[in-house]
């Protein structure tokens, strides 16, 4: 909390973006019992692999397990998540017509099952330890309702994008306010700080993101709540990472692709930055794995505001060991 | 060609990677009857799909029908084109004993289908339109070496790179040496200008890149004749560009993620550029394309050394009549 203020810290703190995950043992137990949407719906379950991911690894925040994914039922969209081929969706926003379909998030009720996790997960964690509450940003959102799931080049969305502005921008105006009224109902339930995640902006030019996605971004980063502190990541972002910072957010999220102290430059001092180990360097020897961190916090400078993290989220097949080796060893290393 | 050298030229010259593809009917009809490395291999057919795109579309360059991971096979790799999937390796390189099994590419008679390709190109292309032949660069082949195909995450290749460098550094060499030979026996047989492919070199840190990568690079680079125009392209470079540059090449490609005019500033104007549509433009609608063209125009300043293209080859579902649009845009809007 302190290093979303920029206030000095005894050591940088560390968490790891999909802590509670399938690379984890104790995750898998519980998903051998229910599945993933199942998992997210069921509050104690989902308070569970929160706590337990944060206090075996020894991290400096718990992250409430849920996926980017969930408001996009209650708008009308009709959301699977397929063993091994990741999210569907199966009624995909194509056309004006399908977004004049979409439902209005009027109230959260329908998501108060994350609320309650959140609740218990507050309950159960150790008080010293915040809690991070997240949604996904409204072009990360609207690229998986427009292609109907992941894509590698989307052509759906960037078509809708540059053929219908109209129903674009009244798309993401409406996934805005849902968000507004998600987000902060995460906070009334007891979430210290918020991440907005926009892991695939990445793929936009900086003239797209401007005049497609900062206006809607930035509406929603106003309508929270200004006492949390809010992390904006996205994955990509080079080239983004000012207009990213313009539209709001009091730490921004940086890749392993920039250097961190050339992106935190780019972002301004006056913001706190997260990042930005490569999730791969999880698969490196001790040595490695070291080496890589310590040229992060070098890159950092002991400046007040750093947040260490992955890059992107932690990959299946990483060794859990290395993951608590790696909070270790930054924590060492940061200490004054 | 005089592009290529900063030459002044009465328009801007346009080509786009991957012309000769899936998107053209002509091409479908071809594929039709037979599989993809049955046409890489029959000289014949990949002269007529090279020669009927570059006709086809008006564009200022063809660049001969083949595939990056052609050279794979005669290196010992069991390569298969699965439909649908992409390309497979049946034997991927995890250790350095399956390094050690690699097989050195003394001699390019085993790619001579390709440089036969070439020299029955050149024979049937307009004489004033230049052939431009490639190849993948060493980072690019060695991930689907590794990987055993495409890859989201580069898992296998960052592992390998990390923990036994010495294997890394052996492979690289022995894919560096081989693509001096092949790139030099392609200008051999007719090719007028050489554009490296690596493709996948984003997905690396900037400090990976210049340990791992850019000095393998830089030796196919400094192999290749003199007289002979390099274009040295990837994606998701924008914090690689400076050592891309760095690394070599006459004209280096910019993706649609950085304002060419920014991509251009950090390669420095000795050098040319190519670039940098974002290839779902080619969905959008007249306007909107003609409007992102003109910009792209306009950041590239009238200064020689530009070649229009887009920011990566063109997606399958492309409509044919917009690539053909788009080429006649750039000519007008760029005529002094």
């Amino acid at each position: 909390m302190r290093a979303c203020r920029r206030e000095p810290v005894p050591f940088t703190p560390i968490w790891l973006m999909r802590q509670a995950g399938r690379y984890m043992p104790e995750y898998r137990d519980v998903r051998a019992r229910v599945g993933f949407l199942e998992l997210c719906k069921t509050p104690s379950l989902a308070a569970e692999v929160t706590v337990t991911a944060a206090e075996r690894l020894g991290v400096d925040a718990a992250i409430i397990f849920a996926d980017i994914l969930l408001p996009l039922e209650p708008m009308g969209l009709d959301l699977e998540f397929m063993k091994g081929d990741g999210p569907v969706i199966h009624n995909p926003m194509r056309s004006a017509a399908d977004v004049h379909r979409l439902v209005e998030l009027e109230e959260v009720g329908a998501l108060e099952f994350v609320l309650e996790a959140i609740k218990q997960t507050r309950r159960a964690l150790r008080s010293d330890l915040p809690l991070i509450g997240f949604a996904g940003a409204p072009f990360t959102l609207a690229s998986y309702m427009v292609e109907g799931g992941g894509s590698k080049t989307y052509v759906q969305t960037k078509s809708l994008m540059y053929n219908d502005s109209g129903a674009w921008n009244a798309m993401m105006s409406l996934i805005s306010r849902a968000l507004v009224k998600y987000l902060n109902a995460q906070v009334e339930a007891g979430a210290q700080a918020l991440q907005l995640f926009d892991s695939w902006v990445g793929c936009l030019s900086p003239d797209d993101y401007q005049q497609y996605v900062l206006p809607h971004t930035r509406s929603v980063l106003a309508g929270i709540n200004r006492e949390t502190p809010v992390i904006h990541f996205g994955t990509g972002t080079g080239e983004l990472l000012r207009l990213i910072s313009e539209a709001g957010g009091n730490v921004i999220g940086i890749d392993w692709r920039v250097r961190l102290d050339n992106g935190w430059e780019r972002i301004g001092h006056d913001k706190a930055v997260m990042g930005n180990l490569d999730p791969v360097a999880l698969f490196a020897n001790r040595k490695h794995l070291r080496l890589q961190a310590k040229t992060i916090l070098e890159q950092a400078g002991g400046r007040p505001g750093h947040i260490f993290n992955l890059g992107h989220g932690i990959l299946p097949e990483t060794p859990v060991e290395n993951v608590i080796a790696l909070v270790e060893m930054v924590h060492e290393m940061s200490t004054q």
